[in-house]
Formats: C-alpha cells, sequence, structure tokens
C-alpha cells in the first residue's frame, strides 16, 4: 500500500497515473467479443448454445434457457426469513428513493400561443444483465431492476450466468421479490449480444444495463447506439477524506470493504493528518487478517491501495475532484460542507455513520456508479436510463404569424428554400 | 416515391425495411476512422495539423487552428439585422425552452433520519462539433450551445472544419451570440479525437456533443466512455401522419422540407386517405421543382420518400410508434390525442399550424433529435446531456442503528465480510 505526502517530489507524477486510470483496456479481448458479437447476430439461439456450453459447461436449449417464475418462487419461499425481511426492506427503500427522480411530463402555453413541452416515456423493453458465479449478488439484481419498474418500463429480461446450469439462490429469490417474469441463463457477451440483437428466443431488447467484467463491458461498447446502454464500467473503487475526527479502525474496515470485492478494485484515503493516515495503515493490516476474502483484499491494497497526506481538507477536496471516484466517503466533522465542494463523484457517503456498504444496499439511492474517473461526465444508474423524452411543439395561428418570418430568414440564410416555403404556405392560407 | 395500401400483399416485406432502417452502417469507414484516432492521440497536434491539411486543403498551426473572438464579432456585426435579431429571437427561445428542464438538487431525511439526495453539477468541459461546408448552420451551433450554457458548464469548445481555412460567417455570428471564447477550426474524426484525448492545443473535454457524417459518428462511438456522447445520429427522417383535414400542399413541402436536407434524408407520410395521399404525391411533384435544392430532394423523395394509407388513424399511430421517427408532424383535427398516443419519435409537431422548420429554427426544443429508430430509447439532445448526478447518503447514529442489521445480513449473504464488518464496528461503538 502506498503512503504519500502531497509534498513528496514523486507525489505529482504517482496522482497523475491515479486520476488517468481508466476503465480497464479493451483491445486485448475486443476481437473475441466481436466474433461472439458476429456470431450471435448472425447465428441467433444456435450460436448463443454453443456457446453457454462452451463457456459455462452446460447444453442449454429454448426451454432450459429460461428461469421459470416458480423457481424464483421456490427460492424466496426457501431463504433465511431475516435475510428475505432484508431483501424486501431494500427492495422498499431503492424504490421510494428512485420514485423521487421520476421525470415529469409537462406542457406550457408560452407569451404567442405556442405550446411546448416534453413529454417522458418508459422504454418498451429492457435488458438487465446480472454477473454470475461467485459475483452473482442480489443487491446487483435489485439495484437494476428497481429504476426499471419505477420507470414502468413493460418488459424486463434478466440474463444471469448458469455455470453447470444452476442459478444463484439468493439471485431468483431478489428476481422474485422484484416480479421478473422473464429471465435467461446466459452471460458474458453472449447474453449482450442477445439483448442487443434479438435471437429466436430472447427479443432485442432497447437498453442494456447491468455490471460485468472487461468482456461484458466490451460487448457493452460494442453494441451502442444499436442498443442504449447505462454506462461502460470497470473496477470499483473507494476514496475516502478522513481527519482525527474520525475512528481510524472504521476508515480501514471501509477501505477493505472494497478492496475484497475484486483484486482490481481501489481504495484511496486523502487526510490532512498524518498520524491518522499511519493509524488506519495499521488497522488495514490488522483487519485484513480477518478477512474471509483477504487474499483478495490483500493484492487489492497492496496494488491499488494509498493512503494520501494533504497539507489541508481544501487540497483532500481538490485532489478528490481530481480522481472523480465512484464511491467517495468524507469522514470529518464538517462532511456536508465538503460535500458541497465536491463536483465529481458518483456517490457521497457523508458523515461517521454512513460506510459506503449502507449504499451498496439498501440507503436507496443504487450502487451502480460510474468508475475510472467517469464520474467526470456520467450519473449513477436511475431512473432516467429507462426512459426517454420526446419534445412536444404545437402552433397556432396567433403562433406562425408572430414567429414565422424570423424563422423564413433563418432558412433563407441557411439555404433551405423548402424550410422557408413551409412556413410560407400557412401565412398565405391565413391571409 | 412509393405509394402503398397497408393493405398491400408486399406492404408487410417493405414496412419492415422501413422499420429496420439503421443510423448507416459504420464498418466500412470503421478503419480509417480508428487510425485517425490512434494518430491523434499518439501524436496529438502534429497529427491534427497533417489531417487539417489534408482533408481541408490549409495548412494550420497552433495559433491558426484558433478562432478569435473578434472574428465572431465581426461576422456579428456584419449580419442583416433582420437575420441578427431572428439568430437572437432564437437564442432566446431555445434558452427559455432549455431552462424549464434544469434538474433541481435535493435533499430529504426519510423516517429513520437519513438523508437522502441528487446532486447535479454541470460537466466541466465540453466539446461541441458543428460540421463545415455546405452543412454550417448557425442553428446547428445554437441548439447545442445554449443547453451547456444553460447547464452550466464551465468551457465549452467548438471544433469546426473550415475548408481552405474558411469558416462560415452565420456559424460566427451565432458563436458571437452564445459567447463561445474557444473554438478550433478543425473537423470530422480528427476533431473528435482532439476532443476526446485532448492535444497540446485542444483540452480534453467531458462530452461531446452535434451531428457529423458517418465518420464523425464512428468517432463519437469509439470514443464513447473515454468521453461521454450525445448519440449517434444518421441521416435525418420525418414522418408525417395527416388526413383531409390538413392542406396537401403544406403536407408535401413539409415533406420536402426534410429531403432538401440531404440525399439519405427520408420523409414518410402515413395517412387514413388514400385520396389525400394522392394529392399530396402530386403536389411534391410540383413542388420539388421550385426548389434550389431540387437535385438533393429528388433523390431523397425517390429512393426514400413513402405514402403510406392506412386504414384508420389508429393504424397511423400503431405504425408511426414502429417507425420511431425522429421528427412526427401530426396534422388532423384531433393532432393533440394522438400525440398522446405516441410512445416514440425524437419531436412531435402538433397541429396544422406546427411545420417541422418552426422547431428546427425557434420554437425552443432541440432540433438534435434521435434518428433511425433511436427514439425508441434516445431523448433530444438537452441540459442533461452538459450535467451529471452524484448521490448524496448520510446516515446517524438513529439511522444505522435502526439499518444496520438489515445491512449486515445482506452483506454476510453475499460473503463480503468487511461491508458486514464496517457497519458492525460503527454499531459496537454506539453501544
Amino acid at each position: 500500500m502506498k503512503f504519500l505526502l502531497t509534498s513528496n517530489e514523486n507525489f505529482k507524477d504517482y496522482f497523475a497515473t491515479l486520476v488517468n486510470r481508466s476503465n480497464g483496456d479493451m483491445s486485448a479481448v475486443m476481437p473475441a467479443v466481436s466474433q461472439i458479437l458476429e456470431d450471435v447476430r448472425a447465428r441467433g439461439d444456435e450460436a448463443l448454445f454453443e456457446q453457454i456450453e462452451k463457456f459455462d459447461r452446460w447444453k442449454p436449449d429454448a426451454n432450459s434457457l429460461k428461469i421459470g417464475t416458480d423457481e424464483m418462487q421456490k427460492a424466496y419461499d426457501g431463504i433465511d426469513s431475516c435475510l428475505r425481511n432484508a431483501l424486501n426492506l431494500a427492495f422498499e427503500r431503492i424504490k421510494s428513493y428512485h420514485e423521487k427522480s421520476l421525470p415529469k411530463t409537462w406542457m406550457e402555453h408560452d407569451e404567442h400561443g405556442v405550446l411546448l413541452g416534453a413529454k417522458y416515456t418508459p422504454l418498451d423493453r429492457a435488458g438487465l444483465y446480472i454477473p454470475g458465479g461467485k459475483a452473482a449478488y442480489p443487491s446487483s439484481l435489485l439495484m437494476n431492476a428497481v429504476p426499471a419498474l419505477v420507470a414502468g418500463v413493460g418488459e424486463i429480461a434478466v440474463c444471469t450466468p448458469a455455470v453447470g446450469g444452476k442459478v444463484n439462490t439468493l439471485l431468483l429469490a431478489a428476481m422474485h421479490i422484484c416480479g421478473i417474469k422473464e429471465a435467461y441463463k446466459v452471460g458474458g457477451a453472449s447474453a449482450v449480444a442477445a439483448m442487443a440483437y434479438g435471437t429466436q428466443t430472447i427479443k432485442k431488447t432497447d437498453v442494456i444495463t447491468g455490471p460485468g467484467n472487461i468482456y461484458v463491458a466490451t460487448a457493452k461498447k460494442l453494441v451502442y447506439g444499436e442498443v442504449n446502454i447505462d454506462m461502460i464500467a470497470g473496477p470499483s473503487e473507494i476514496c475516502v477524506i478522513a481527519d482525527e475526527s474520525a475512528d481510524p479502525r472504521h476508515i480501514a474496515v471501509d477501505l477493505l470493504s472494497q478492496a475484497e470485492h475484486d483484486e482490481m478494485a481501489s481504495a484511496v484515503l486523502i487526510t490532512p493528518n498524518q498520524a491518522f493516515g499511519a493509524a488506519v495503515q495499521r488497522h488495514i493490516n490488522e483487519e485484513i487478517k480477518t478477512l474471509a476474502r483477504q487474499p483478495i483484499a490483500q493484492v487489492s491494497i497492496d496494488k491499488k491501495g494509498a493512503i494520501i497526506v494533504a497539507s489541508d481538507l481544501d487540497e483532500c477536496v481538490r485532489l478528490t475532484n481530481e480522481l472523480a471516484p465512484e464511491h467517495l466517503e468524507i469522514a470529518t466533522n464538517d462532511a456536508m460542507e465538503l460535500a458541497r465542494q465536491i463536483r465529481h463523484a458518483g456517490a457521497i457517503f457523508i458523515g461517521h455513520f454512513t460506510p459506503e456498504a449502507m449504499g451498496d444496499y439498501l440507503a436507496g439511492p443504487n450502487h451502480t456508479l460510474p468508475t475510472g474517473g467517469s464520474a467526470r461526465f456520467y450519473s449513477p444508474l436511475g431512473v432516467e436510463n429507462f426512459m426517454k423524452r420526446t419534445s412536444l411543439i404545437s402552433l397556432n395561428a396567433k403562433g406562425i404569424s408572430e414567429l414565422g418570418n424570423a424563422c423564413m430568414k433563418l432558412a433563407d440564410a441557411e439555404g433551405l428554400g423548402a424550410h422557408k416555403r413551409s412556413v410560407a404556405v400557412r401565412l398565405e392560407a391565413l391571409k
């Protein structure tokens, strides 16, 4: 784990590598992913089944590809009741948060009697990609399905890889909670291809959302435009701004909660207090030993972990804005004031009682967040990923009489004669 | 121009080709575009200057690449005062419309004392691509710059190709109206590369918006993820639903106003009245002869134009929803009611006095709209393309006490021990 003062000679160069981190180099997997996409596009189910047999080691057909709602119900009924309650609580809280950002259709008349507006419509069909295997998380299903449900999407299709044909029980239970009617046992670039182009069994979708490895991310990038996607995401990351008002053990555990996700995950503390930074480092070394996922967390901490000692909180904020982290925790006494100064972060966890994990599961906001510095321009997953806007324009005779001449002037200047004439014929008819 | 009844035997097949139109096949230009991007990424200005010399036939340097604000002012002062007023009116109306959709930062406490919210921040830096040559339209500049200005973007950089080093006067005047401080004479994939990766002269941006040919569209797709983009757009298109309550000449001119844009543009009328359809076709044949851009419009009408006679207005609406057109005009007496039934369109022009041209210039809504059926999932360009959202979460002692156990249950179920412990250490500290 790096331990650096911003006054260190080599700090600038080191920090530049952090800022210029990317979401992963796709060039190595691009040819393989392109081939999978093209194959599914050309041969549909046939290609899909072959790919599943190869990657997930089971032999599907049109029937066994589908996950029955009875399986989901059975999984839900079978889990521990405390866990069932926790999943339901998460569902309700995520739903309630996302309902607050539902855009509203509006229409208004201006002073010329022109009716202007914007109409929001849910997408007809969404495809949710949910990873399988070790990273098959019910929380991913909730975080992708709930905004689609709140948006009012007509059809929601879930794809998740089923190694050996088996799907994680908790994932099935979460599907039941969300009322998923349509789910398929297919993963990776194959699933993205099926949702983007459609096959005999899986209908083409309008948007594909959800996390995934570099193959999934690359496939999403390649099909972008054919369908919409939420974002291109890379390894998960946390940045923590904390000072001596925080408990260094708490901050150490928070950093580890990111590191345990993935060997490529990154955890960075930025603190104005060197002694505090050193204490956090000690606690990391101690706490990491207790983790079931210690081998993963250790690689992440060693390769990507950093404690940066800044000259003051202002510098902490400035550096954080340069990083544009996916998750930002601010554990200082004036955390809310610092949060106001943050321009770039996926989500901000404010104050001493807000570990990132609360946001991962059930605070309410989405845990699908922009990584790799893309918080500079991407937003968290939300209802807007499952809706789109249509502009509304209606002029009456008064409106075109008052605005028509200016419009014709502009059309004329751009050399577009029929544009001009489309206004002129109406003005003539009004004479 | 096709003239078809929906009851015709071959209608289904023909309509399927319309529905499955795409935004253009990028595969042919992909290698050339990739090379331009890689070259600019690797060699910066040097590559950029070489490309400009090759494509635009003038020899730039770091200085002459920039367009001075004095040039913009001079152009503005030099144009006809009626035109100046029309441009200013357009600017004000577009601004006023876009201000209505500015998202608002919000924060609220829930029943557990948990503070939740969403913070909207303008992007730091936007890159606007504006085509040059014959398609150098001041309206494109207004429609891209105004939402960025309304969003509060800190830095706006415009790129536009300058064949022979010259920029269209009206474009310069529009830049002056928008208060553009930074503009460069570079176009095509080279401009997209410079805005996506940055060069010595042009700083990297966070989003690239604006129309362009297949090279520009392909470049935008390739850099997507590195920066954000507005959408991937293809040839422009209009669909008109009209019946005998409309003047067939007006509708003919409206269809031509799309056809005159581009030989690849498409104009489709869907009407429940065969005689009306025939009248529109006669007026097209007559009106097209009067157009300065007749040769372009003729190719578009011949190759892409269609008049479809449906059995009733319900069928017109159903077919339109399948098409998901960029522009939709509804010229019937119950136009507003039909507009309510439209699920997929970039913009809807409602009623007999609303030719599409009014929306192209100064009704207020953006004229950058999703094409090729992507209105199924894309929205018109808007302030949200120049802003992003950050989630806000803050728990106090009460919040984590009441919600912490459910969170730990979920973390445990997902096998993420440090996630669980990050909550546990705080609950312990509260004991």
